[in-house]
């Protein structure tokens, strides 16, 4: 699954260190993989907030005079996710305004289900409105709270969200991470000598805290929310314990490999679960094939459990644009193969596993079984290491409506047949859990089996913006 | 006065024509005289409300494939004053949310004195803001209000602030224009045949009437608000009437001189006011030389009343920049050269009568003076077609702080020494009243008087944001 | 004549200041009005030739870093004018290459009528051209030329050319200026003291060393090649001697008012032009208005000598951009109505005589008679300060072919009724020699008599050039 | 070998097919990876050449609207490398010029070794340079040709020319392909069907037909010059036969892993050369993890060989931007850092075989065996699948001098100690071509061997270009 057809956001934060900004920019560097679209950094300097947002990547927005101007010891940032139609520098965190105590920026990755109907309450009372943003609704709520103290605004405004969110909030003086009770988004918790002083971090994923050496601490736990300010760190946790339900696709796909999710490595993960599937579902074959890049380690996985033997039989070019230009003599599998070339020299003849880490779609799966047998595969046996994804997700990940994804409404068989291959099996829904001992609590698995833990409040109330800001970005 | 030290703003508003973004862009480029840092224009299509928000000038901005974006028949504009230090998009106008009853853009010119005290109160109950503009407050106050109606909200939110305002408000389906009771700011309204049906314009001059060939109709009277809706024109004048104060400095600098302001020819008040500079300030020389190009018109009426004739001893070079690097080894009144050359062959031996519209900090006169003299000129006689600029404006125009103006603290003559002219007469107070015959009632002076209409709440309230957008402009 | 119909470009060099390639800027600023399209620098620090070409405006493109990067006590630049199709970096100047003797750059403004045949003898011989521009052409013949010292070299290049040049020549060590035997274009030489040492500025108009407070020394003669280097200044006459053909048309409209040309002041002259052509063409009227910014001149010269009031009926707007779409429901005489707005409260009822220098096309001056009349003039007198323009310029002015030069075919009676004047005068031939007390010899006035001093080869030898570079100019 | 020090470039035509320019932007984007620094197409339509070369990345250059701007049906294209200091517009290639023939537009990947020579005495016979290329001394050479026709001038050009060039001619009606009598750089033939007609693609590697699904033919043979016109292909030998000195080094690192080089898919060779390297130089171990991307082919090939588990020990980030500021409180492995993570969880306790394909200073693999220690590696065993690199490039890769190259002056012991590994150990000459049975004639191995197949004539003749064109480059 190489397209981009589920994304989500990075958040990034550091305090007390004397380059902050330059350490949340290489955190939102080393996280570029959760958000393409947008980046933002803003740092404190203890008098102001300075904000510096942009469309594009982190290495081309960052340079040596925007971290410059980026001054003070504590900075927040943010990637965010691209999506077409929506793509605009409007929606880049973190958001930064003034309320009543002064200034406040905030970085959030995840979604609120009841965001909707929150929106329609605070602009009854008069709130005003730029964005659909998640973000601008949770600004709202503390800036609207009749609590006194920023923590209790927080609180206040947090207990009134449901749904997902990851956070990170900066004042002139203080930094705050706080993640929902269930924590479906990851968020993660690590420290760094500074001199004599010891600083903290606090990012999306642990790889984040590698690049910057930092050491890593522990997560922050679901329903935490921790103050970092001249005192220290003081955490809280204000809201009735509840069930956990963290992500389990970002084990699947969305994580880097290198990072530690939930207390284990993904890459590790990765492979058990194609170790797995070829326990569950092996065939007789000359060599095993991923589906680069994400399908690499659940690739090598199943070729050392199989005993086959493993083969880079598609190579990905990496200098990915956005958009090309179809020749009118149609290119076959266009949109794959700018992205993929099948080689003819170690397929042809061949019987193969082709290992990729899930299906959205189906069209680019068809597009791979084809360019396999162009390149000459006597037989291709896809194999999924993840159940069938039946249902999209409420909690962060952009994924396609339900009608858009093939496994909602058709069976595997249905799924072989649409894509063509010889054969095709995922991994079963107690196999996934496997590298867990067989453990499934505490994990949100609603995209493969329908199991959503929260509701999702805002159906009928999701409003369309009737503002469009065309001013062009460069 | 040709150095930017006096700015303001222009609004401008189409509703009920087919290319009302078109137009709009027209008559913000007539307009671009009142701001040059920035421009946006907001269309409605009737369900959703576009905008295009710009650093730079409006021919810069507003290219073919913009406007076609812009699509619908009606649109407001904006454009934006340079002043350093705050120049930035976040600040480009029009402003546009979503609140309670959906879209609303809104365009201002003017200056709140009670916008400090105002946002404390919306802050205290629950507001956030992202600048420090008197336009987010104005929408703050019509997004909180209990009235039910958008008039409602409108008449109630502009009940509560005091100062200057010249508004402009788009939503899907109505524009409506606004001006403050005491008629601070100009605002005048047009119509215009499209085809059948007959549509508005309301803008901040004339000239942007002349352009796109609408018909003069009248000003926007102070304290009047008008909509433009389905049903045609509707005026309302909720506000208890109020002694007018319309802006003099207009008439002396501001406003383009093709424009008729307050029912006169702009041109031909200041060539009355050289004429009357010349009646009262009559001095033996060979030649009546304007400082270019505001001081012409003046300039031109002091020639003829005295008989002396009219010479172009400097000369202005129009493509100007904002920024030079001045030489080490540094050229003589430098600031000034880039933009006037003195011609030696015109002021060589000759007693100059040198005619300017006025005097804000001398620097730029006193360059002038030594220009003339190293060209050549026997003597030099400063004239300023207005009384000397003693306090600063609260109404809407930038003009520096009381201590940068020399005259709030110098006498003429110590202004005469300081600009090194032989002799420095300013018009009196009386004679800038002589070409309304005498009648001085309906306008405001305050700059030259001291006769502030409105007290200037703020002082104590004003606070300095604490966000710094520091995303680069390009 | 406000439309850009004739432009041709600027040269300026400084030699032997510490900041020479600043000065270029500042003398290229002043020089802007000869060429808005791409201006470029190149100077020299002894060792390397430094350059920086980019379209756009003067001010636009010298910011203080690009500064910082031209190096070197000498430097050459280049203003480069606007038409339409061939607007390009690769045609901006200066021309910097590596020839046999080490590296040099050219700035050139004028035309060589044997260009064509001249490249056709290069290319046989091997040359290649990366352009269509009579520079390369120049360099082409300095490169091949048989001679060992470079002014050797370059007295046999300039020998075989014919035609307008007014050069500047920079190597690592020294800089030279030429101008070509009957002087077409105007070059001035300057100088001045920076610290001990004497430095030298050469420009097209004497308006670039004012600015920057050189010393006008006299012309650059015609014919005159002057080496500037270790030694100082050596001057050297090389070429027999040829009547002088010096551009009248600088005069009557090209060169800034300020300078002074070929020993006079350009707005003097255009006063003087403009009394002529009162005395000439006197008419019973109310008032003078000058078409601006170019008529401004004659047209307070014609009101002086008639005794007409001067007045500014036509209001020109500065803030010109290149490209406006014209609304579908045309509005009137919009091609001349974005740059100027007729004033009715200065025309209504009036018989208005109208000054402008020249007629080129004849529908922008027949749009601003309509426009006169819309706004309520009752009587429209244009009157021209030059002879009727017959013929294309082949020395260096762009001009349109002389099938569109309205008075090529037409007789004035003929322009009168195209523009639909009351009536239309120019000045006669004898006239316009008047200021020079009736001297005629040493200009060139081709364009108005049809006496061309210099035949053009190239007839027959101009190639289309078959290259386009489409690379998006930003 | 993950940093970029050695890069060449990439040519690409394509004769015959309606969207020629489409065909060969999709095959200059396969062939990202030969030169990320600009990139160029030039088209004919048979009447002009039209071309657009810019700086970047190809996906970021050939937006629709320059695809559409490139008409006709034949196109040639280059992507150039990146190097510092020389990073410069007027480098991007094709280069395009008209001699006396007409326009020709040229793409050269290869460097002459006689260039500088060549250069001096075109210049000493007036020809004119603006860049150090050796694409503008085969352009001069074609130019200056006393030959009659197009053909001849090439062949007596390339008679002239010594060293490296794999080169595409565009003219307006002709494309021709031309490759050194001893193959250095890689060429390759194609052909497609486009309706009825046939049309052909010639390019640096095959990877670039497989996305444009043409049909490999042959390489383009060493001393050929193919010629596509009005009558189709015609091939033609005119240089005396020369031993083949096909790069080596395009086996090892520099070709795309899925394109078939000299006959053979460059990934099983490389595949082949790690088995190769396990055979040699086996050792004890728990792993076997490759330096991504290069290293990953001859790593499956260890791990194959040896029976070693193949780990992912280090991950690679994709996204790479071109600088980051190093943090004050420097960051271990910084440079290194950036790009690879090296993972605890997969490499703790363990011994680990690391595969590179080449060292060139050290510096990158002295980190790299660092940060595998710090991840708990418990032995780090680094193997090269290549012999040490010991001698500079002169064909056309861009490699560091000798003096940088670690092996050149280093033993392995000595390598192996500054590098700090357990052990090192680099393919063996012989092992580098046992993939071809032995047979080691008809390659280059200069860089491993220092048998230099031409010698290097430029010695004393490179001149440095004594121009710097600053232009701003965005």
């Amino acid at each position: 699954m190489f397209d981009k057809l589920r994304e989500e956001c990075a958040v990034m934060g550091v305090f007390g260190h004397p380059e902050a900004a330059n350490m949340v920019y290489l955190g939102l560097y080393a996280l570029q993989h959760r958000g393409q679209e947008s980046s933002g950094i803003v740092s404190s300097d203890g008098k102001v907030l300075v904000s510096h947002r942009q469309m594009g990547l982190v290495a081309d927005i960052f340079k040596e005079e925007v971290i410059k101007r980026l001054e003070g010891a504590s900075a927040i940032g943010h990637n965010r996710y691209s999506t077409s139609g929506q793509s605009h520098i409007k929606n880049a965190q973190p958001f930064v305004v003034e309320y009543v105590q002064g200034p406040i920026a905030i970085s959030h990755n995840g979604n609120l289900v009841n965001a909707g109907v929150l929106r329609d309450e605070l602009e009854a009372s008069g709130s005003i409105f730029q964005s659909t943003s998640d973000t601008e609704v949770i600004i709202h709520l503390i800036a609207t709270s009749r609590e006194t103290t920023l923590m209790g605004r927080i609180v206040e405004a947090l207990s009134r969200a449901r749904g997902a969110y990851s956070l990170l909030f900066l004042t002139l003086d203080r930094m705050i991470a706080a993640r929902d009770p269930m924590g479906f988004r990851p968020l993660v918790l690590g420290e760094f000598k500074s001199g004599r002083t010891r600083g903290f971090v606090v990012a999306s994923e642990t790889c984040a805290l590698d690049l910057i050496e930092a050491q890593y601490l522990r997560e922050v736990e679901p329903g935490e929310i921790i103050t970092f300010g001249p005192k220290g760190m003081e955490s809280l946790k204000p809201f009735p314990p509840a069930p956990h339900a963290k992500c389990i696709f970002e084990y699947i796909y969305f994580a880097r490999p290198d990072s530690n999710l939930y207390g284990r490595n993904v890459y590790l993960v990765r492979k058990e679960l194609g170790r797995q599937l070829a326990r569950e579902n092996g065939v007789e074959a000359d060599l095993v094939t991923p589906v680069p890049d994400s399908g690499v380690p659940a690739a090598i996985g199943y070729a050392e459990e199989s005993g086959l033997p493993l083969e880079f039989g598609l190579i990905r070019n990496h200098y990915v644009g956005r958009t090309f230009i179809e020749p009118q003599e149609s290119i076959r599998h266009f949109g794959v193969k700018i992205k993929l070339n099948a080689q003819r020299e170690v397929l042809e003849g061949k019987r193969v596993v082709v290992v990729d880490d899930s299906i959205v779609r189906g069209t680019t799966s068809r597009k791979i079984v084809r360019m396999l047998r162009d390149a000459g595969a006597k037989k291709v046996h896809m194999r999924i290491s993840s159940p069938p994804t039946t249902g999209p997700c409420y909690y962060g990940i952009d994924t396609p409506t339900r009608s858009e994804l093939i496994a909602s409404a058709s069976s595997v068989e249905e799924i072989r047949k649409f894509i063509d291959a010889d054969s095709l099996c995922y991994l079963s829904h107690e196999g996934m859990y496997g590298f867990l001992d067989g453990r499934t609590q505490g994990f949100c698995d609603a995209c493969f089996s329908g199991n959503y833990p929260v509701h999702f409040d805002d159906e009928g109330h999701t409003r369309q913006l009737h503002l469009f800001d065309a001013t062009q970005q460069r």
